[in-house]
C-alpha cells in the first residue's frame, strides 16, 4: 500500500499521505466549525440544507379524499356487484372541489365525486367512474363492488401530525419543497451558503481576455473553479490574478480569508509558488498546514491548511489537477460547512462501461482516469484520455472519470469500470 | 404490448398513447421551432448551450512548456545516463515563469526550468529534478537519461489552431469554460434560457401560506415545478393560482403563452379541470392538442399541446404525477428549445440495487416506481415506496426511481434494478 517511491521535491519534502488520510485530517478539523444558519421563505430554499428537522403540525390530508373520479358510496352497498349482477344506487348529491360536501351519503345512495374531492359523511369508499353505468340523472349502476376504504386517501396517510417531515441536514429538492408547502411551512431555517474566495497567482498567468506574450498563459483555473463552486451550491468571490510576491500575495489571501468561508488559490505547480503558498498558509495563523501533498494523480501537490475556522486550499496550477483536488477536498469541505455529510450518503450514480485499453497505475497512489464514453452496441465503452494534467482539453473531451485504487497496479482492457459522470 | 384495458374517462375519451409515441409527437413538433440565441461574456456562460461550434484561433500551448520542475536539456546529452553511470551538464541558465528564456541551451549544458516554464531554444526535453543531483552551482549530475520531447508539452498539443474546441449544442461545464478561457475566447453565442410560465388552477387549491378550510388543499405543484425548472437550467415565472372559470383561466394562459417559451398548468386531475385544460389549449390556436393521456403510471392524464411555437402542458394535479410528467415531457422540451438533444446523449447515471419485494405492473403501461435506497452490506437495496400518486411525502422519501417497461408485468424480489437518482 505504501510502496510508492518516496521521492522528495525541490524543497526536500517527502512523506505524502493518502487521499483518505488527507480527507480524514481535513474533515476531522472541519466538523468542529460552527455552522451558520439563516431563515428563508420556502420558495427561496431550493437546494439549501435544513439546519433543523421539520415536524408536521397537521395531518395531510386533513380529511379523507378521493383518488379517482367516481362515486362516493358505502362499500357494503356494493358488495358482490359485478357485470352480470350489478347493484343500483341513488345519486343523491355531488362533491364539489374546494367545498365541504353537504349532507351525508345514506344507505343505498351515492354522491358523484371528483379526484381530490373530500369524502362525504356516510361514505367509506369510492367506486371508479369506469366501473359504473349511468342509468339516468338519479340512478347509478355499479358493475364492480369495492372494499371499505377503496380509492380514498385517509386522513394523515400522506404525513401525520407531529411526525418528522424532513430531518436536519437534508438538502431541499423540488419534491421536498412541495412537501413543506403541503403542510403549510412558509419559511425554513437553512444553513448559510458557503462563500468561496478564489485567487490565482503566478507571474506567468494573465487574464483570459489578454493576449499572452511568450511564456505567459491565460488564467484557466479561476473560471473553472468558479463553475465547480456553483455546482457545489456555494457562491464565489473572484479575487483575480494576484502577484506571487509575498508582500502582495499574503495580504490578498488574508483579505479573502476574512471575507469568505473558504479560500482557494491556484496558479503555481512550480516549486517556487508552492513554497510561497505554504509560507502564506503558515503565516495566516494556526492551525496552519494540515496536508501538503497527497498520493493522487493528478493532484499530488495540493496544500490544505486551516486558519482559524477558514480552510485554505493551495491547488496545483495544472487545471486538471486543480479540478480533481476540488472534487476530493473542497467539495467535501463545502458540504461539511453547509451542514451535510462529507460525501453523499447515496452511492454516486455511475455508468458501467467496458474499458477500451489497459491502464497501468503505480501502486500506493490513487489514479483518476478521465474517460470519453462511446456507445458500442448496447453497452458503453470507456476510452481513457491520457493527456498531461496541464491539458485542459483532455478534461473538456471527457464525460467522466473512474478510479484506480492505491492497492491496484492497473486495470485490464475489457474490464468493467464504474464511470462517475461530470455534472 | 397494447393489452391495457382501453377504459374511457368521464369525457368518453380512450386511446391513450405510449410514452414513446407521446415523446416522438412532441419532439417532432418542437424540432422545427427556431432557437433563440444571445451573446454572453465567458464568465456568465456556465451551464449554457453553445449556439455554434467554437474553433481555436491559436495553438495551445503556443510554445513547448515543461511539465515538471527540472532541467531543460538536449536529450542526446543524457542518453545512457544512469545511477551507476551519470552524465554531467553545465547549468548555464534558468527559465523564469512568465518570461521568454534568454539565449539557448548549448551542447553539454542545461537550464533550470520550473513546471510550466517555456522550453528554451536548443533544449528538446526536460530531466525531472528527482533524476538529478546538484554538484555545485554550475554543474548538474543526471542519473537517468531522457528521450527527445520528454516532460514537455508540445506546441498545439492541448489544442491546435483551427481545430474545433467545442461543438454547437454543447452545454458548458466548468472545464469547458476553462478550455475557452485558455484559448482566449471572451464571449460566446449561446441559446437563450428557456422561460417557463407556471399556473396552478382548481377551486380547491389555495396558496401554501394559507390555512385550508375543509375540502381545500395547499398549492404543492407550483413550488415543486419551479424547482424542476431551475434544475433543467431554465427560468420560471410563477403566475400563482388562477380560477378554473374559463373566462379567467383562458386569458391567464394566453398571457403566460405570450410571455414565455413554455407554459405549464396543473391543479386538476378531476375531469372538470382536465376538460377545461383541453378546451383552453384548443382555443389558444393551432396546432392545438398533440397528446391527451399516456400509458404511464403515475402521469396518465397529462395533456400536451402547442400554440404556435409555444408548447403548453396540462399536468395532472397529483404532485407525483406532475413531477413524473415533467421528467418525461417538459425536460426534453426545455432541452430541445435550448438547442440540446431531447435526452442526454450519455446514459443517465444509475445505481444498481436489489429490489426488496415483488412489484406487479400492468402490461402496456410504463410504470415509474419510486424507491428508497438502503445500504445492505456492500450493495444497495431498493425499497419501493408504494403510496398513492397524490402523496407528496412518497416522493420526498424517495432517493430515485426505476422503470417497469410496457412489455413487462412486474419485477421479482431480488432482481437488480437500475435506479435513477433524483438531483
Amino acid at each position: 500500500m505504501t510502496d510508492i517511491k518516496q521521492t522528495k521535491d525541490m524543497l526536500g519534502r517527502g512523506g505524502l499521505c493518502t487521499v483518505r488520510q488527507a480527507q480524514k485530517t481535513l474533515t476531522d478539523h472541519l466538523k468542529n466549525i460552527p455552522i451558520q444558519t439563516e431563515d428563508l421563505p420556502l420558495q427561496e430554499a431550493f437546494d439549501r440544507v435544513l439546519a433543523e428537522a421539520i415536524y408536521s403540525r397537521e395531518d395531510l390530508p386533513a380529511h379523507p379524499r378521493s383518488t379517482m373520479d367516481g362515486f362516493a358510496v358505502r362499500a357494503m352497498d356494493t358488495f358482490g356487484a359485478s357485470e352480470s349482477m350489478p347493484c343500483y344506487l341513488n345519486i343523491t348529491g355531488e362533491v364539489l372541489m374546494g367545498q365541504p360536501p353537504e349532507g351525508e351519503v345514506k344507505k343505498g345512495c351515492c354522491y358523484k365525486i371528483p379526484t381530490g374531492g373530500l369524502c362525504p359523511d356516510g361514505a367509506d369508499s369510492v367506486v371508479m367512474f369506469e366501473h359504473t353505468v349511468p342509468v339516468d340523472e338519479g340512478m347509478l349502476e355499479v358493475v364492480k363492488g369495492v372494499g371499505t376504504g377503496s380509492n380514498l386517501v385517509q386522513r394523515g396517510e400522506d404525513i401525520s401530525e407531529a411526525s418528522m417531515a424532513l430531518p436536519a441536514g437534508w438538502r431541499l429538492r423540488p419534491q421536498d419543497i412541495g412537501l413543506l408547502a403541503a403542510i403549510g411551512i412558509v419559511s425554513v431555517t437553512v444553513t448559510k451558503k458557503i462563500r468561496v474566495g478564489i485567487l490565482s497567482t503566478g507571474d506567468e498567468i494573465i487574464d483570459h481576455t489578454s493576449q499572452p506574450a511568450p511564456g505567459q498563459i491565460r488564467n484557466i483555473n479561476t473560471l473553472a473553479l468558479c463553475g465547480l463552486v456553483r455546482q457545489a451550491d456555494a457562491t464565489y468571490v473572484d479575487y483575480g490574478i494576484v502577484s506571487d510576491q509575498k508582500d502582495v500575495f499574503l495580504p490578498a489571501v488574508q483579505q479573502a480569508a476574512a471575507e469568505n468561508d473558504i479560500v482557494l488559490f491556484s496558479g503555481g505547480s512550480s516549486v517556487g509558488v508552492r513554497d510561497l503558498g505554504e509560507q502564506v498558509i503558515e503565516e495566516l495563523g494556526p492551525p496552519g498546514i494540515l496536508v501538503h501533498g497527497v498520493k493522487l494523480k493528478p493532484g499530488k501537490p495540493v496544500i490544505i491548511g486551516l486558519s482559524g475556522d477558514t480552510p485554505i486550499f493551495g491547488l496545483p496550477g495544472h487545471p486538471v489537477s486543480a479540478m480533481v483536488c476540488f472534487d476530493f477536498f473542497i467539495k467535501p469541505a463545502i458540504r461539511i460547512l453547509s451542514g451535510l455529510p462529507a460525501t453523499d450518503n447515496m452511492a454516486s450514480a455511475t455508468v458501467s462501461a467496458t474499458l477500451s485499453r489497459n491502464i497501468n497505475s503505480a501502486a500506493g497512489r490513487l489514479d483518476v482516469i478521465r474517460v470519453k464514453l462511446e456507445k458500442k452496441d448496447l453497452s458503453w465503452e470507456a476510452q481513457p484520455i491520457m493527456g498531461k494534467s496541464g491539458s485542459i482539453s483532455t478534461l473538456s473531451r471527457a464525460h467522466g472519470y473512474f478510479f484506480i485504487d492505491e492497492d491496484s497496479q492497473g486495470v485490464c482492457e475489457n474490464s468493467i469500470v464504474k464511470v462517475t459522470l461530470f455534472k
